[in-house]
């Protein structure tokens, strides 16, 4: 799926995301490639295993190449934290230690508080084989666990990257929990959509459908109701009124300039 | 990070993933452990680029083989689908059509509603270079749109499914929004925190650190609330017991047993 590079790059004031000894170029990459589809500028990388840059990481950044070529390097996780006035843990795991351990949404939300009250923040995500170990996760202040099924929690290194993203974003993200996407139309008004279903009912009255008119009444609401249910637009009964048309046919088309009931 | 294989794999009724002509054998291990991550456990896979099955699907599954192993191949999308009652597509084109979009939180909800009812329901994710075409999109009842980015939205085939089943996995997720992990111990009692306290502030009148009367108050209640925010459990009250009493040194110790004050 092509990026929409057309639209001015989104970078809001975010976390900086903190790579702790990342083994693998591929997953820098794939990671700097999740924190621009969440609008998620900073990358900060402690000894990355391969050295820094690497072609991997931009190949398999699809394009995120601001977020790649703009990355930090430490050469530790205290240096990579220092300026941060809070910093987070990802870690799945359970240590011997008192921390607070907050689902992704909830520090979303409280990383945005913090942001907004204008104190930096940072997560630190560890190494892909063995995750943070406990005097890294240490020196966070909170750590975050992503809740997943107990008997296969472990989160490869840019889906985790990409989860905290994604709840970040959707905070301040305004789309429409649904939407009814209507292409170059509008939504039919309901004067259109009655001029089309009388057109369907004196049709479907000339060409015998309706003909018992005991049963005529049900069998319009019935019709009526798909109809509306499908919330047309006025492209669409357009297209609806061509294919009555079609179905009714030249020799009804003539009938229908007589009066129809 | 390793998987956590001691507990029982928990994988509940969800909706099948359908991957349509996916290319990389890669991206089909990623998504099945992010499936597995999720609690999904269907995989269906329509006309795979380097043919079925695929070792690298193995591998970058990263453990998830029960869901690679037990994937289903279809020669079409329509064979793909013919079982299931409701198809989404996720895509991030706008296209021509007149679509229901969800977002991925309300489709999954919708989704458990429609499963909780019996009815089956699959999602679509298109090629990785693609995505889905639009008369493949046109087959899905409604379509799912991440939203993400609008500068950068193109999210790896990967990325997607786990996204999506994400969402589905955290409505029936119980984790506590914000929980205190306290180890092998316990929060303490209102009471062992007094006498906590208690020694404390004795040892800082001992010491001569409370000496001005007037401060006193203050001070006390200052530090009272900065030990009570901590949140101290009963373990740790126990080790700062034993760093009071180790500042104290072997002479206070003495003096402790006179009276204090």
């Amino acid at each position: 799926m092509a990026g929409t590079n057309r639209r001015r790059l989104r970078i809001a004031e975010g976390p900086a995301v903190i790579l702790v000894e990342p083994q693998l170029g591929e997953n820098i990459g794939t990671a700097a490639r999740a924190m621009l589809n969440c609008g998620l500028g900073e990358l900060r990388l402690v000894k990355p295993r391969d050295g820094w840059p690497n072609d991997k990481a931009i190949t398999s950044a699809s394009g995120a190449d601001i977020v790649v070529n703009g990355a930090t390097l430490f050469p530790s996780i205290e240096d990579a934290m220092a300026d941060l006035r809070h910093v987070y843990a990802a870690t799945a795991r359970n240590r011997h230690m008192v921390k607070r351990i907050l689902t992704p949404d909830v520090a979303a939300r409280e990383i945005r508080g913090y942001m907004s009250a204008g104190e930096s923040c940072g997560i630190l995500f560890g190494p892909e084989r063995t995750g943070l170990t406990s005097d890294q996760t240490s020196l966070a202040e909170t750590v975050i666990t992503v809740p997943l099924n107990p008997a296969f929690s472990s989160l490869n290194l840019a889906q985790a990257v990409l989860l905290l993203g994604y709840e970040w974003f959707r905070i301040a993200d305004a789309t429409p929990a649904e939407a009814l996407h209507v292409g170059h139309s509008r939504p039919a008004t309901q004067a259109e959509f009655e001029r089309f279903f009388d057109h369907l009912e004196e049709e479907l009255i000339l060409n015998g459908f309706l003909r018992d008119r005991e049963k005529r009444p049900s069998m319009v609401r019935n019709l009526r109701s798909l109809f509306l249910r499908a919330q047309c637009t006025e492209q669409e009964l357009r297209t609806l009124h061509g294919v009555v048309t079609a179905f009714a046919g030249p020799r009804r088309r003539v009938e229908k300039k007589k009066p129809g009931r």
